[in-house]
């Protein structure tokens, strides 16, 4: 999957979509179609510190590890998340840019 | 499907969502991942008095009757549309305060 940028899409209520951009954003909600997923995010934006591990995923969601990592890898290809390796682990934090442009898309 | 209403959320980066909620919400994502239902509510949103019939979609957007009349159904059904009968015909219109709520949640 190809990395989304919503912000190529006019506002969803601006005018006529082409079959292109509403192609690209129904993407972008199909991945967020996952209430697992929306768990991760607020999650995420729950910590003081905006990021997480994996391994933190697997213990507070009881999910399995390959589980959390197809979500997170899913999240990431979006765009939704940026991730960084730290040691043995990946943190993963929210892009709020792109969440912030899927808004405007909805204004 | 019952109804949504999508103020019952939290905004999802407020805090962690209810397995409830992140569901709800999972829903109407899920809702919006048809590119055609995009180009649907794209349509509406350009018309001049914000509403068109089922006839209309059917013809602009080479799609079937029934095509169209499902996504129609299901956006009827998640509260992003309203409908009103008038004669024959049945007109559509975008409710946009559902789409705002939906637009607080991912603030």
């Amino acid at each position: 999957m190809k990395k989304l940028v919503v912000p190529c899409c006019p506002p969803l209520l601006a005018g006529r979509l082409t079959l292109e951009e509403s192609a690209q954003l129904a993407t972008l909600f199909r991945v967020l179609s996952e209430p697992m997923r929306l768990q991760m995010l607020s999650l995420i934006a729950a910590q003081p510190n905006k990021e997480v591990c994996a391994c933190e995923l697997v213990e507070t969601l009881g999910l399995s590890q390959p589980t959390v990592s197809h979500h997170l890898k899913v999240m990431y290809e979006a765009g939704l998340l940026e991730k960084e390796r730290r040691g043995t682990w990946i943190y993963y934090r929210i892009v709020q840019e792109q969440l912030t442009a899927l808004r405007d898309v909805l204004a």
